[in-house]
């Protein structure tokens, strides 16, 4: 991980981090463990939960625990667990919450703000958060855990807010969250779109998941990619790494697209792009990228080929409908390996294979990204967390949801480069004049696609 | 050309453009006739020339020339004869100049504004343009046409500008003009940038190049690409598709960059990225995309291997040190057919190919983009048109620059699929709000990099 | 062309071929040219035809016929002009005919054949050849010419055969051919197959095809591959070749296969198979490399999308049912440009494409294979004539079909490699032992497939 | 595997094995299970054991042992253990060896010819065999264990060379040693090379290791394939694999050579052919696969970067240069994981990471070819085996190797199509005249390369 490396040679000896708390909900992987390394190297005092209940690698955390921080999340934890270890990780005992969060899928984000309007509601009404006011057995968890904090401390997440410098953010979903947010004015503090950076989501997003997608399929289910038709729902960044990796292993990818920007990309490299619909029953294997919900139905499912493959590479595991699936009437759930079920329908007596129970999948049956790529991540994370702090009193960053500045976002690739053996060109003074840029960049204007 | 013709059926009864004058500048070729007779039948007039010289088409002026608009446009034209072109396509007589204008690379813009600030000059002091002020060949000459422009009519580009509602322009060289005069206030009326529209951008650079570069190398020169070592300078988005094309084709190619972003994304797809100075004597095959001048300068060339291709798919042909070539002390210069020279170093006595005289390669030596990708483009630029037409009195558009509406560059991309036989995804209403996006679009944040 | 080149160094000065007539058949570009400069510069007499109506081009055989042999082919033949040709090839006056043949599909091997048959018919029965008694409209034309020789010269073709020390053939078609002709017996002198060294049939065929296939379609038609649906019919190494090349630039291929070996090929790259009738309403580019007839019938031709593309690489016009599409009664050509036909069909006044009136698109729309790949099997030809050549009196080949041995095939290779920079690794003793080959090679058993 | 499930239904019934004694020495993994219980389905009596002591999958053995056949096979076995496995496995007690032997790298039918040696040369002249006289590790094992059984049983292994019927060999190295014996005269019994089939040597050399080789490494080290230098040593079917899954992951792949066609061919893939001394000290991952030995020294180890991964898919481990390794004055072996070594230098402190210590890293560090691949092989394997039974009387097959006829190759392929959804083309009668096949097959002359 070379961008954390550099970032250690380089802020180390300052100690920027001295006196700052840093609250992580990011999948605890060993590429997260030099990440908390690397931000304890420069000062910091950290506690971890992950972000997925899947993803720990427990090794890894462990080690964690021994040498660096407080970590809160072990491999297959339940949805009760991973909100505990959530609220586990952003209490930090006296006086409140964080200084700074690094979030992932914005959880930790959404847990002070749910708890922040839940203590302003009983102050004011004195009525607590219902838990039976939703369907969605997640919120209810969420619910609950405020509800029951309201009783110990009903200015626990009040104070964590006060006290909170920012929150720099990891990933397309929690980023969404973020906007909406800062769209209706309930953004409660600074945020920094890691996200957005292009050496984080056209490399994480795009290069990491052709890398890890496959992985996650051959570890998963040995299966030959080769000579089979694959469905790969979306074709954002996610979706492109991942039609990519299929076709190149010689599968026949088909896409599937609401956008048909995204759509048009897909037929220029020549995958074909129809509904779900029109190839259900045809697919060998089945992934969702897309950050939506009810992707692939209970209904869908029923009428795949025996043993086709359906997964989640996307975020959050309503892509694929579970719970449709597990509440079939007369389903059978046949656990293969851990995160590799067979799901048989009774109609037909033939079976479907879901990955990681609809969860993240590169996750849960591989290793998830490579160091590499989470290297260019989380370079990222760090310099977004050493700009909130050293700006934490200036006022330069408002109740608003930011990007890094783009000679930042360069200065991540160009830590990487050396290691690939790569020799950059110098600008000339005038050829810099010429196309109206400095020498030592940025050399794109912000729009710039890359 | 799908979406040009689902204009003509959208907006041809209506006559949207009746009254408007509209002078284009930009490759007079078979797919711009279908542009201008689009243009003509929303009920536009129109005049025509070409921004290169050697990219005109004889045979499409011809038939646009008899049927549809008046053309100042040949293949091969010197730089005089394309200046006296730009000239005549700006000259409506009576009543000044174009209600609108379609530009590609800025070189009408250009000639409106160098005239604007010379009548102005002149009124004010009776300065004339000095052509001799400058070493640059082709300013030379524009600055003569201006000079000798303001004996017979001192406002005539004050008249043009006072007339002109708007641009719209195509391509990267001539949104930098544009962005440089907003900055410095100089900008003398509205511009759409359309080249930055994704359906722009990704599909004319990328797609269109991975396309006619080939098709130009092998139209002049029939070299096998395949086994080769092919340099291209540049890794943006016209960089990626020569480089993808070139790969695909069997060469191994090598990228020089500037930028540690694309530099890092060269990598990614396997691609070695040196200096020019590192590969310059071993390499078969050369091509500039950088739309900066001096990458490829006469010292480079004479350490190159005998019957090296140099070629620029960039902008201009001061990519390739043409000046330094042609001036090069017992240089001789073998024509083997138009547009491809072979040029023979004295010392050594060995010749490097170079295509289209060092400017853009793809239409001097083969026919440019290909229709589909060139009816995206274009749609763009029928829909900025009308935008700039619609929107005439109402101040919406101010003295800057502007990109189209992102629904606007989804709708292009909708015109083209159907063709290709994709079905789009819908997206319910439940989806939509949980991404909270419109569910007939635009799907994507402005930032969003496809 | 690195081979060729080398040939003529290493045997220029013996002047191997002294004294020897060389008749050829073969496509006349200016890659047969260095063929044929390259024979004449070894010391044989050349007379040359093409074996193709359209292949020719013009300004090669105007440079041989004027500097090095006579030449009979120019682009544009009838048939009659086409077989007049090749019975003037292979008539050298006094003293009959060629000593060798240089052929390639076997027209010029199958005139002497049926010429002989037809002189021997006539000297037991005085029975002379009825054209009539073919529908082959090319065939009436060979037992034209053969009958009306028969008047002049009752043996002249036996003479022929009687001076022939053997041919060379280059192509799967015309070897096909030999090995029949072997199996009954009715091979009347040596031959080399040319064809099956793999420096001929696995770079010619494949890496040939990949090149020139988009070659000319582009030439031909400026169609964007990208984004369309392509079907190739056959996935023998052109097969292979066409399908490569069309997936890289971003068409959806789909392949066609009798043989389930070569179809599980396919599948494997993540090629779809299915049959033509699957597909052929569906597709925007046909493309036939079968090398067998009636692959692409009149009946699918009329069930095709408007403007799709019909085009042959594989050997003879029949793969496509041109006389089906000729006589189909109503239907009407229209000449878009010179080897590009728009064929529209009565019933739905829409129209398809062909190419090269079903012949080799890639030689009448563009340029046929690139030099290199040439470069490899004519240097394969040269070392076949010397073969037969210098054991013309040994008996050392009988009258059959013969492969070049593996030590000559890999040396054509390693004519080739420095030209592309490569570095050959070197056996040691000891590893050469280990795997029981010499040091210097051939390093693979006769069966193996490369 | 579709193969070997249509065999059990079209043999299954006839029980064509009955009264047959088969051995099996090939990798136990769970693919290897599916054929031993074809085999026993179609009425054989089955032994087995692994032929690599790194890649049996302890599960599949078990499976095996507890329902099917006799297994000797561990995961993780030493040289020792291995060779008494396979002495096991050939050893039936009463009447001798087996009937039939299936073979992968020879070990089983190398044991039974230097038994045979051994028990001539005993009875001729006393001498035992002295394990001293070799400097090969496994041959020293190899000597002592015959040397061992010749005290109990002085003809044990002639007893099984009578009664043996025949071996079907696996793979590449197997088959080499097969032809050596049978142009020595020393092969003792009949052999099928089914390595020589195209839809074993083409798939799972070639699409075989394209899966399994990233998959080892992902699994193995974690690496991010994209952006790294790879060499691949050796362009066969297994390096064109390697290359072309290492290339289409993001790698730049370099290749080293022998065989100039080859090296040709890996040109002409856009792939740089140097020598592996040219590149050392600049590539990040190495990956044998020649067939031969010393290809990767411990000099050459010593010149490579800290953390270069070395591994071999090519088939013996000394392909890789262990024992100099092993023995290397000062190296540290640190052990990550099973299968996964550092070794460290002790000049530079710095290491290099061995896969499966040498052996085949695929089987070692991952789970071998996908199923859909072995089904491919092994349906060979079972049609190989029932050739010989049917035959055991009949002389048609004498003590030579041999080949399976194309028919039977064709049908293996064409028992795998159904499942991946392909429709074949029929041939027509009159086509199939045309081009002189049969209408029902085979299609391609024996030295058709596909």
């Amino acid at each position: 991980m070379p961008g954390l490396m550099a970032c250690r040679a380089e802020f180390g000896p300052s100690q920027p981090f001295k006196g700052a708390r840093i609250s992580g909900s990011l999948h605890m992987t060993i590429q997260t463990a030099v990440l908390i390394e690397t931000l304890t190297a420069l000062g910091a005092e950290v506690r971890w939960c992950s972000c997925n209940i899947f993803s720990t690698q427990d090794h890894a955390a462990a080690a964690i625990a021994r040498d660096s921080a407080a970590v809160f999340a072990w491999k297959g934890e339940t949805l009760e667990e991973y909100w505990w270890c959530t609220e586990r990780c952003l209490d930090w005992g006296v006086g409140g919450g964080p200084d700074l969060i690094v979030d992932d899928g914005g959880d930790a984000t959404l847990l002070i703000h749910e708890g922040v309007k839940a203590e302003e509601e009983f102050e004011k009404s004195g009525k607590v958060p219902d838990p039976e006011s939703t369907d969605n057995a997640e919120f209810k968890i969420v619910l609950t855990i405020i509800r029951d904090g309201l009783k110990s401390d009903p200015s626990k997440y009040r104070k964590m807010k006060e006290r909170l410098v920012g929150v720099s953010e990891e990933t397309t979903t929690g980023v969404k969250r973020l906007y909406q947010m800062q769209e209706t004015g309930a953004l409660l503090f600074p945020a920094i779109n890691v996200n957005d950076s292009v050496t984080k989501s056209k490399f994480d997003n795009l290069y990491g998941c052709r890398h890890s997608l496959p992985d996650g399929l051959m570890r998963a289910t040995d299966v030959m990619i080769a000579g089979k038709v694959a469905v790969v729902c979306g074709y954002g960044d996610v979706g492109k790494g991942c039609a990519a990796a299929l076709k190149q292993a010689g599968a026949r990818v088909i896409v599937t697209e609401i956008d048909p920007i995204c759509a048009l990309q897909a037929l220029m490299e020549g995958l074909q792009v129809l509904t779900l619909e029109d190839v259900v029953s045809e697919a060998d294997i089945f992934v969702t990228t897309t950050g939506n919900k009810d992707i692939i139905m209970v209904d869908h499912m029923r009428k795949m080929k025996n043993n086709a493959i359906v997964c989640n590479i996307g975020h959050f595991d309503n892509e694929i409908d579970m719970l449709g699936l597990e509440t079939y009437p007369g389903v059978k759930r046949i656990t293969i390996k851990p995160q590799t079920d067979r799901w048989v329908f009774p109609e037909t007596n033939t079976g479907i294979i879901v990955l990681a129970e609809g969860r993240l999948m590169n996750l849960g049956c591989a290793t998830g990204h490579p160091s590499f790529v989470m290297s260019c991540s989380f370079t990222n994370q760090v310099i977004a967390q050493l700009e909130l702090w050293k700006e934490k009193s200036t006022g330069k960053y408002e109740k608003k949801v930011y990007v890094l500045p783009k000679h930042l976002d360069e200065k991540v690739a160009a830590l990487h480069l050396g290691k690939l053996g790569a020799r950059l060109t110098k600008l000339s003074k005038s050829q810099a004049d010429y196309i109206s840029v400095p020498v030592e960049g940025p050399y794109k204007p912000a729009h710039y696609r890359y």
